[in-house]
């Protein structure tokens, strides 16, 4: 430290810098800060090269005035209101799907790109779906001036299949989920707490609703009880039996693949872990597949690690790959009976890449494309 | 009571009876009778239609000596060895498989037909793998004296495929399956109950690898943590990276179905349930389906309960079907892009028709046989 200068003047000049340095940057809007993913978002945005100028945190009028910290940054929340969207260029929308339908249009008739992690806008064709990895291409083209992130539970797997996709042609998908509470939201997470405390030290579990008699009504948002139990459903009942949960999976799949016709069956169970999805895959593609190529496939592709090797115990577990950001594949095998189908094993944390981490980069993309010279 | 009759006469009257009732019918040797399935099986013995003479309770030369109750008798264990095996009619085996692969054949020299729980003979052509609901027949014609009994996990589900195979003829099967841990035996129960104590009431499940610093070394007989978590490995490791619990589901599935060329993937994983399996189960078939008619063959197959009424909150969970006799299924559903398949869900308790009340109804439809006139 030189002679007449303070830590004081450093700091003050530092402050400076930065603020210069952001002005010139993209605006950025958090719409639901306060949330399950929301707080995961300001995580993340704390963890991430700051492609960031302001940082807004927005939510509803009754969290306005809370203070949370993003970047190290104590910020105030702001209520939701056409005075909270003036001036923002991206703006990230982690709400009920009803406040993403009327306030993202709002948004984006401000001026700003809305990167929206809701159903609204999923299926609309003037909306992309993107997965960087996947269809990063896809987000320069968004006629509404929206671009959604897909579900949880699409987002669990789908780096790994567009990945095998990309050499192997993907020709149909079966999968069934192993999905975490923390995809009901908070609520989900403390059922499944509630309930391990009721059955933990007991010799629950061997007769006929037991478990169901010592959950009472801690079943939070779960039609069964989760802890030592799966239940076989997610999502609200559509046509035929299937759960919206169920053909979200489909109709994503195809959409993010550009695979209008695949094939898709998905059958999506919730299971007691708090965070990170699990998916048995069964994937069949137009040409012939060899794990050693598969192998090869998923250790070279971005937002992938692969965990595949038995012997010594390495397949991916919900309780290994949670808070971290990539998909974790293992468990890949050939179909002994059709030499063009693969099985396979992946995790993914579902508030991370299966929300919060894919909402991220899709907005550093939009961030990136709105400062290029 | 009559004058000059006491209780006591009437006691040893019934006694006697029944004494000379039994006479007449066949001997049964319970063959490890001291294990978890060795349990289940003389609760069930107590339950069923009483067709035994003697019940011989059989272990190893540890136990001998033990007391245990079977129809409402204390029984004394004997040890395994020539001895306990003389004058046997019927020879349940439920032991580990090199036991059974030493001892089945010695009773069944001496005269027993053996019912052989482990997997030592289920793919010897000379010996039927029998599920009565699915291929009764097969019993009658077993060239070693010995009839096997599938693993738990392909009993899981195999009755309610093996009715809609009748009608609609089975082409493939992809299955995803949720295993109970009472699958590995008490030291898989106890290793789960354990490791609950150890999360519940904790915030563990949210950083990578807490679950399994909490567990430490409560593992149990699993290769990672099963509390807060779901792990995709059940059995040994065989070739090409499959497990050998799959290849079990593959390989009796095509013999009790009498398909020796069914295309079958299966990818198993142990979940933080006590007892009963689930499994997830795409079935392809040579015919087209509707649900419709999958819902009237369930509901009128022997062994099989529908449970399939999701606007109702009804699907199976194990929490529910533990400690029932029949195989629960729900989540019936057409293929949305192949009307030549099903999705469905089946729960099955993996001690009872999974082990222990398959094994007593071969026994008995064995008894019959050997005391038709």
């Amino acid at each position: 430290m030189g002679v007449g200068r303070t830590t004081a003047d450093d700091a003050r000049a530092a402050e400076a810098r930065r603020a210069s340095a952001r002005s010139a940057r993209p605006t950025l809007a958090v719409v639901g800060a306060t949330g399950a993913v929301g707080t995961v978002l300001l995580e993340i945005l704390s963890q991430r090269a700051d492609v960031w100028g302001e940082i807004r945190l927005v939510a509803s009028a009754r969290s306005a005035g809370r203070k949370l910290t993003v970047r190290g940054e104590e910020t105030e929340v702001v209520a939701l209101g056409e005075e909270a969207l003036e001036g923002v260029d991206v703006a990230m929308f982690d709400v009920p799907d009803d406040i993403s339908a009327r306030w993202a249009p709002i948004a984006a008739a401000k001026g700003a790109v809305v990167v929206d992690n809701s159903a609204a806008f999923r299926m609309d064709p003037d909306v992309p779906l993107v997965v960087p990895e996947v269809n990063a291409h896809a987000a320069r083209v968004r006629p509404r001036g929206i671009v959604a992130n897909p579900n949880c539970t699409t987002l669990s797997m789908i780096v790994a299949v567009g990945a095998l996709h990309a050499e192997f042609g993907l020709s149909e998908l079966v999968v069934a989920s192993y999905q975490a509470v923390s995809g009901a939201g908070k609520a989900g997470v403390d059922a499944l707490r509630a309930q391990l405390t009721a059955v933990a030290g007991t010799e629950l579990g061997t007769q006929p609703g037991d478990v169901r008699r010592a959950v009472g009504d801690a079943m939070g948002p779960f039609p069964a009880p989760v802890a030592l139990n799966v239940v076989p459903w997610a999502g609200s009942l559509m046509a035929d039996g299937w759960s919206s949960e169920e053909l979200k999976v489909r109709a994503e799949a195809r959409k993010i693949l550009g695979l209008p016709d695949l094939r898709v069956s998905a059958t999506c169970v919730r299971v007691p872990v708090i965070t990170t999805h699990s998916l048995s895959v069964h994937a069949r593609f137009e040409n012939e597949v060899t794990v050693e190529r598969a192998h090869e496939i998923l250790a070279n592709a971005p937002g992938v690690v692969l965990c595949d090797s038995p012997a010594d115990g390495e397949f991916p577990t919900p309780a290994d790959a949670v808070g971290t950001d990539p998909t974790w594949v293992g468990r890949v095998r050939r179909s002994l009976d059709d030499p063009r189908a693969l099985d396979l094993f992946v995790c993914g944390d579902n508030l991370r890449k299966g929300a919060a981490l894919n909402t991220a980069q899709i907005a550093e993309s939009v961030a990136a494309e709105l400062t290029a010279p």
